[in-house]
């Protein structure tokens, strides 16, 4: 039997739901803030992440052309700025190239995707897929991985800061803006799903979309995990597959 | 530059994508078929891949629905048949449950899904969304590793008998009928192939969209793999998961 819950109980239960699932509690973080990982490791989570990076804009307009809400969409348009910037040049995929390029790596070859693995491809045509085809309360509620990633960023930041050589403050300008820009965003999508989700079977539906887009981002780390670090099996094609890490 | 092959060329290109990207070159399948694993690892791998079986009919309706070829349509329809079944309790579906109930797992669990590896999910839900999105004649190229599967099917049926004491030849009926039906469904895909793809671009489509259903059958091993050989990192919620295997 589901209950309602206020508004507050909902929003625990969601913040529960990180606490058990968000990704910075998977292993391959954990190694990749701690200095653990060698300069290909670092190079192969940038460009697979490039795959997420590059859909988040598309997720965000696909979640837009859904409502009728203009308040909504004009709000959500924010995130379109934030990722495609206002000129050439600019926005949150630019700076994630930025920091591929800071890598070493080729960024046409990050742009192609072409060497990202399958698994990441598949999770995040999967995250696109899920706002395009399930409730826009859980299209919005997928997007509230966002309230758990300022703890992830400054981790992330300090740690790859004081543990590589390779990295630089430049190179990971993508995260200073993130670290305004996703409290902003998810203050706005928690309140929404607090105020619209208002029958037990939507607090639930909530619940899962979030608990959905928790798998989407641990299955990626997973993946890399699986091909870079343990056991190292690299899937034929994929960046490092018989030696050719470029 | 890509330059027009003859038909049997473009076989043996085909050909060459099974050899190297196949998943019975993955090391899960050589644990499988050696006898490596235990119960709850053949369980599983069972229940993961119930949610593929589940998607094989729902991706052939998909095809038929894209394609005003009424031959194409007939002769498609056959899968249909091979996996729902003629009536209650038959196909392929209802046999891959026996197997999964063979191993001791639940019937409803199976079924439902949620205890599969979200990787599973995703690469499966591709899938799908492949043959919906794609070119007809990348749909029905996407379908060609069933040339490769007698193979498998064989290694796999004699390597499981021979090592596993939970394993009877009644829990694999699964694979005797498909020992027939791919190969049947393969000529015809592949002659299919070799018709139509009539120019350059077409023909490396049809190599390309080869590659990516290899992508999806490797995904789901390196998941399993992943989550229960090595490392054994197994995704919170997924079966075992907790140490919870139901």
């Amino acid at each position: 039997m589901t209950v309602l819950m206020s508004p507050d109980e909902l929003e625990a239960a969601l913040r529960a739901v990180g606490a058990a699932r968000y990704h910075n509690r998977h292993p391959f973080h954990q190694l990749l803030h701690g200095g653990k990982l060698d300069k290909r490791q670092v190079q192969a989570w940038a460009l697979n992440r490039y795959c997420y990076q590059a859909a988040i804009p598309i997720k965000d307009a696909t979640l837009i052309a859904r409502t009728d809400d203009s308040e909504l969409r004009r709000i959500w348009r924010q995130r379109l700025v934030d990722h495609d910037g206002t000129q050439p040049g600019e926005g949150g995929i630019v700076r994630w190239l930025a920091l591929a390029e800071g890598l070493g790596l080729d960024r046409d070859m990050v742009i192609s995707e072409r060497r990202a693995l399958p698994a990441t491809r598949f999770a995040v045509r999967a995250y696109v897929d899920f706002v395009r085809d399930r409730s826009l309360l859980e299209a919005v509620a997928s997007s509230l991985t966002e309230m758990f990633s300022p703890t992830i960023i400054s981790e992330r930041v300090s740690g790859m800061l004081a543990n590589y050589d390779f990295i630089t403050r430049e190179t990971l300008a993508y995260f200073n803006a993130r670290l305004d820009q996703a409290p902003r965003d998810a203050d706005f999508a928690l309140d929404y799903v607090k105020r619209h989700a208002r029958t037990p079977e939507q607090q639930q539906a909530a619940i899962a979309a979030l608990t959905f887009k928790c798998d989407v981002l641990w299955a990626q780390l997973d993946a890399l995990h699986h091909a870079y670090v343990s056991p190292g099996l690299i899937p034929p094609g994929a960046f490092g597959h018989d030696g050719i890490w470029s």
